[in-house]
């Protein structure tokens, strides 16, 4: 079993209104890969940096079994940059820069090795690099979840509506939930959202947890309640990761398996916001994975 | 075993993006009672209300067990009146107008009867009021709940920090929580605020669900995701009124009870939020809430 991860590896400018970082590794396939690793020992990776990207960053990577082969290095070329600041409450936040560099022309070529991979993690990218992705796989993947955002829906939104119609979770914030099917009720909006096509539906609400639907069930994980959020840049594809990397590991995609797949995103999720950038989610273990699993289990049972 | 419920029995104009109410019955008081008469037979009710009140209603609340002697009746004055408007998200309101009225004068009493009630739920009101009841009780309660809001926190802090010392359970929103900790995490905000007296507190979240803190332990329940939110009003005191009913039926008052009379007080708050004004809370029956207790189960559990 393996899984394959596509989306950004970059760098980022965080400002929070605690903390203030200069370029740091960043990149939604980035904390994907480092969290789906604690749980999946093949993970193939189809990306594109700069010659500006640190080698060291590859190299802890590929130790932690994240398959570079298919990360494209543009030596001539620099790598994707996002600066942004958080707002005082930690859960809205304004991009002060972007620079596309390596990603305006950005070409994923899947390698033919990781064409037969079981699970397929689309990390949030333009839909159509999403479908060119689709359409390299040599069979069909046992599931495939989509990762995307507003900016997609308010300029590729025939390109995104054709996308999600393939996959097996779709997973969106609640604004843009309410924003792709013009409802308010996340519950309503859910159910026209499955009728687009997706079997199953996540939104993540933040420090609010996440939901996860399918055509008839509904699920419910809180956000872990922290003493100290530090960055939630990353916090998303965190989640991703721990939720296919944990379902590639039972090899069980059953909505009950979901179940706990969510609930182990939302702790891979709670440890990368307690720090800046990907420190925490690359230091952490499975002992304290385990245990936080267990304050869990403890915070929502009765 | 009984409670004592003291708070508003008023009436409230409410506006939401999808309906516009005349003058309709409300007040905390009311919706706590009607809630909790779910669970507890003996419910004895400490408030005031102007000759414009219905008797009609004072009746309907006698059917449902609670005792109305410490209703009091000033036949020749008007009662509260409370009107808002709801915001489009429904998560946040403007107060469009308060006329105190009876309420100006309240000087609560508590009827010798019900001085050794075994269960006191505060409502929110003025923390000097809180305390005057709290004065005249035979008997120290095996558990006393507080709400409060950020009103009195900005007006009456030295009278409120004096009753919430006293108190078994103090509930606020998240925002009053920060306020009243001065702490931007609920996690830290609920440390500070356990050291200020209250042996436990629970945060509600709104549509984001509630926590429950004591010393050493937490635990939280989501809102029951809806298709239809109608109008919030009430929502709290119906969760409070659930709350307390639970913990009075069952007397246990143990952190692992509270729990489940936590999960009681969303479900019915759940209940309240589908319609306008009590019509809900008043309409539904056991077997609606213990459907929608086993959908809640199945919505956290994995």
């Amino acid at each position: 079993m393996s899984i394959l991860v596509v989306g950004t590896v970059a760098f980022d400018a965080i400002e929070t209104p605690f903390a203030k970082t200069d370029k740091i590794v960043g990149g939604a396939a980035t904390y994907i890969c480092l969290s789906s690793s604690f749980f999946s020992k093949n993970i193939n990776l189809v990306s594109i940096v700069g010659g500006d990207f640190p080698k060291t960053t590859i190299e802890m990577l590929k130790e932690k079994n994240i398959d570079t082969q298919g990360l494209q290095i543009k030596e001539e070329q620099k790598t994707f940059f996002w600066s942004g600041r958080y707002h005082n409450n930690m859960n809205s936040r304004d991009t002060l820069e972007t620079e596309l560099n390596v990603l305006e022309f950005f070409d994923p070529i899947v390698p033919e090795s990781y064409q037969t991979s079981d699970f397929l993690m689309l990390g949030n990218l333009m839909p159509g690099v999403q479908k060119k992705v689709l359409k390299q796989m040599k069979s069909k993947p046992k599931l495939v979840v989509l990762d995307t955002m507003n900016f997609w829906m308010d300029n590729f939104m025939p390109d995104l509506l054709e996308a999600i119609k393939e996959v097996d979770v779709l997973t969106i914030n609640d604004e843009e939930a309410r924003q792709l099917s013009g409802e308010y009720s996340l519950v309503t909006a859910a159910k026209k959202i499955i009728n687009m096509g997706p079997k199953h539906l996540i939104i993540k609400k933040g420090e609010h947890g996440a939901l996860l639907f399918n055509k008839t069930e509904m699920f419910f994980a809180p956000a872990f309640p922290l003493e100290n959020v530090v960055d939630p840049t990353g916090a998303g594809d965190s989640f991703a990761g721990g939720f296919i990397g944990y379902l590639e590991k039972t090899r069980d995609t059953s909505f009950n398996n979901m179940k706990k797949a969510v609930v182990y995103g939302s702790v891979l999720a709670s440890f990368t916001v307690e720090e800046l950038g990907t420190k925490n989610i690359k230091e952490i273990n499975h002992k304290k994975i385990n245990e936080r699993l267990k304050s869990f289990e403890k915070l929502v049972s009765f």
